[in-house]
Formats: structure tokens, C-alpha cells, sequence
């Protein structure tokens, strides 16, 4: 274990206000410690944070990089048939261990640092943090707690149909059969899902998991909308922050004609309206990768 | 707070053997000191406790206690049609706090002190206990916390469908139309389940919430087996319970030709094979009720 992880966490690689900095990182900080001391205080039970996945704490282009993964499952012909989720999560973790990126480098290494700080600073002030995934639950599962600290029990996402098998005992996915074209007739598939995670189901991911209304929500895009308005209509004190990706440079610069967590003017107007924080990429963080890409061990 | 919370938690209500116990209570502690030390010790992050609710930890005659509930609602003739869904929780509440047990007292009353003490036990050794219920989840959620210690997100159930709706925010319950018989067409019914959290659906719904493989599960019936059958068929030490309701005198005395809980002659034979602790309730408990009926405040 390295000396840093004593360290009280913070948000170094978040540009304060008056080094050229948004105020993002004063809007965190002060919302912080508003619900933590004084006449605002949260119950450390209630303070929960739930955060977007794909171009909220990772990179989304130029696929969202779930895509990939399918791909790489496609070529390996790996069948789809009933699979044990655990043979799921052992290609899941053997292709995130191993895959490139097209720009280079594992996927992970393309995880947000001012991100991960983000994370720790929250959970060191006794939140508790989510990840509420428009991506497949059980693809970010196996990887969550390792890369971002958080475990399997915090992650909800999108979801295919699965189902307990007695002989021998265990989860299996269940692939469904693909309505699709003519020559697909009978192909089976697993795309019809289960559950969408995304839109108007993040909320309901959010109770259904949760059972409680979040006091913070982080995402990037028009998907992760209602996650905000509902976690920021609540009573008290509560936040929201989205990510604009304005960084060319550095990582990748669209909104709101972006395939991939598109983000378009009603949603940012209505981040102004309710007062959510808009994260400026390219003003805000000195840092967009972490500086070890592939983790600290 | 009462003084006893701050002493060590103990299974005071079990019986020990050589008090004429069945040996349930040394079979739960040996468990639980093998896996938080010496060669079989389980890191507390996997320290999964899974419990089903009726007739596990409280009562379930002569009706699973959800039936007076939705009898009530019925009486005070609220409409079936979309409902936010704290309005079905202040209903909860207000039930719970107040409707009575055709054999007196509270619903809450029924709850058995030595499943309290068992909880407490557990997570004073840093156990995550959970409520995996085939009963509503929403109907246990809202005093899963004040009468077990047990926190929204760590109850698991059976769901009807909810959704977001943006004006105003807010979770709302779905009814759904009922197919039903001719006179009772078009009517609008909350009794189609999104999800049964029942026998296989138990192993799925822990699945989905948790993500993880329980190592401990306590149930009472034929619909628990699955949840133990996977707890119990993981590697490493493991441990499964049924209870055995055997005291008419001081509860029911009920199990294969019970309408709730039934609890059939093959599910005891594969506890034997499989080397679950069968819970003589008459037997192993001293007290099957708390000695505070309405919770110690």
C-alpha cells in the first residue's frame, strides 16, 4: 500500500476558481460540507451518491466500450446459448485485463482521475457510492470494485434475463430470441434486455436497488436527465453535476450530436434552471487520466 | 438507548444443547467463529447473510401478513391507479403502527426475538444482513430498518412495476390490467409481479442486488430452498438453516400441508444431505417473542 492512501482524500486534480478553474470543485466541496456539519447535516445513511458509468467515469468513445467486449466475445464464438454468469465474469475480467483501446493503452487506463478522487473524497465524508449504469450491469460488476472502489452490491445497470439452475447450482444468462430481420429469424441473442438502465430507468434502477432517494448524482449526458432531476428534487440539501466533454486534446470534445452520450441544450438548460454543476473537461481538470494508468496496486 | 446495546450481542433465546437444545445455537456460533478466524476466515466484505421474512422472521398465520394490509387498502377503497410510491409507504407505516392480529397485539409483536438477537449476532461479526422476502419489497422496506436493523437497500422482495414520471419527480407503483374473467375485464390490479421473489426467483433476486453468493441463509419452507441450495453449494465454509415450526403452544405448529410456509418432507431430507441446521423451534427457543412487544425504542 502506498503512503498516499492516508492521506485525507482530495480533489487535487480539480482546478480551484481562482487558478482559471469553473468553481466546480468549490460547488463540490461546499455541498459537502454542507450535508456533513451544521444545520444542513445528512444522516451518513441517507448520503447517497450515484454516478453515470460510460463518459461520466470512463471514456465513451469512440464506442462505448461494452462494444468491444461483445466484439471480442463474437470473435472468440463464444455461443449463445444458457452460460453461467461466472463464465460472464471471467471473460469480462480476462478481456478488461488484456483489450486495447484503438488509441492505446487497456480501457481502464482511460478511467477519470479527477473521477476516482471524486469517489474517495465522497466515501472519506461517509458516502456511499453507486454506479447506475446505462451499460450492462454484470459487465462492470466484476471490475467496479478494483478500478473505482465500488462493489458489486453498488453497481446496478442495464440487465439481461438470468435464472437460477439447480443441477449444478447456480446463475445462468438466458438468452432470448431476436425478433430481427428474416435471415436472423431464430437467432439467439442476448440484446433483448431485461431491464434498461437508462433515461427514465435510472430512477427506477435507483429505488428498485436502493430504496432511497440520492442526495448527489453525477453523469454526461441527456440519459442521465431524470437520475439528476429526481436525486436534486428531493428535500434538503442535494446535488448535480454533469460532465461536459470539451477536451479535444486530451480526451474527446462533443454534445449534443454525439452517438455516445449525447448532450443537448435542453438538458444543459435545464442544469442551469435547477442549478446542477456543469464540469468545463478541458478548464477544470488538470489531470483526465490517472497518472498510474494501470492502477497503484 | 438502552445500556444492553452496548454489550456484545449473544444468542441468549437459543437453547443449548446441554440445556436440552438441538444444537442449532452451536452450529450458528461455530459457523460464525470459523469464518472470522483460523484457516476458514471469510473477508467481511463477503460476510453475505440472506433471511427470508415470513415465517423466518416473524410470523405467517393464519395469512402471510400482507393480506390484512391489502384488505385494509381495499377498505379505505384506495384507487388502483398510478400511486407515488412514498404514498404506499406512509400507508405502510400507518398500518404497521396500528392494525392488529386477529390473536392481538401488533403484526410487529410477532417478530422472534431470537432471529433479532441472531441479526444483531451476525452483524456485530460483521455480517451485511438481508431481507430476501416472497412477499412486496415496498411493503417491507419502510420498517425493515426500526423493527430488524435492516436498511432499505438490504431488503430484497417481490416488486410490481414502478416508474418515473417527471412532473411532479417521483417514483410511482404501475397497476397493471389484470387478464382476469369476463366481469373483471379492464379492471386495474397491482397483482401482476414484475418479479417473484420466490424459490428460483429468491437465487436470482440476491443475484441482481447483491452480486455476490451469500455464504449464510435462513429460511423456513419449500420456497427458501433454492436460496439455500446456492448458499450452501459455494466453496468454503458455508451454512444453511430452516425453521421448523413445532410450537403450537407458542406459535403455529405447521409444515407440509400449510398453505404458508409449507415446508415438505423432501426439502428436510435435502437439509440432511446437504447438513442444514433444522431449528426445532418448541425445542431450541426459550422465548419466541420479544420481552418488549413494541420494540425497545
Amino acid at each position: 500500500m502506498s503512503q498516499k492512501s492516508n492521506e485525507t482524500p482530495a480533489l487535487n486534480s480539480w482546478i480551484p476558481f481562482d487558478q482559471g478553474g469553473s468553481g466546480a470543485r468549490e460547488a463540490i466541496e461546499t455541498f459537502v460540507q454542507a450535508v456533513t456539519s451544521g444545520p444542513e447535516f445528512v444522516d451518513p445513511s441517507e448520503r447517497i451518491a450515484v454516478f453515470d458509468n460510460d463518459g461520466t467515469l470512463w471514456s465513451e468513445k469512440p464506442y462505448y466500450f461494452q462494444k468491444p467486449f461483445i466484439d471480442w466475445r463474437r470473435e472468440r464464438q463464444v455461443p449463445i446459448q444458457e452460460e453461467p454468469l461466472t463464465s460472464f465474469h471471467r471473460d469480462v475480467l480476462e478481456w478488461i485485463g488484456t483489450a486495447t483501446h484503438p488509441d492505446g493503452g487497456l480501457y481502464t487506463d482511460l478511467v477519470f482521475q479527477p473521477m476516482l478522487e471524486l469517489l474517495r473524497y465522497l466515501r472519506y465524508h461517509q458516502f456511499k457510492t453507486y454506479i447506475v449504469s446505462g451499460g450492462g450491469m454484470e459487465f462492470v460488476r466484476p471490475w467496479a470494485e478494483a478500478v473505482y472502489g465500488i462493489p458489486p452490491e453498488q453497481v446496478i445497470g442495464s440487465s439481461v434475463g438470468t435464472a437460477y439452475r439447480d443441477d449444478p447450482p447456480g446463475i445462468v444468462r438466458v438468452p432470448v430470441r431476436t425478433p430481427g430481420s428474416q435471415e436472423d429469424a431464430g437467432k439467439m441473442e442476448y440484446q433483448e434486455l431485461l431491464f434498461i438502465d437508462d433515461k427514465y430507468g435510472k430512477p427506477v434502477g435507483i429505488s428498485n436497488h436502493i430504496g432511497r432517494q440520492p442526495i448527489a448524482a453525477f453523469g454526461n449526458s441527456d440519459g442521465d436527465k431524470q437520475m439528476l432531476e429526481w436525486t436534486t428534487s428531493g428535500t434538503g440539501r442535494r446535488f448535480g453535476l454533469l460532465i461536459h466533454h470539451t477536451d479535444a486534446a486530451r480526451e474527446w470534445q462533443y454534445d449534443k450530436d454525439s452517438e455516445q452520450g449525447r448532450l443537448t441544450q435542453g438538458t444543459l438548460d435545464e442544469a442551469a434552471e435547477r442549478g446542477w454543476t456543469v464540469v468545463d473537461m478541458a478548464r477544470d481538470w488538470s489531470h483526465v487520466s490517472p497518472p498510474l494508468p494501470s492502477g497503484e496496486a
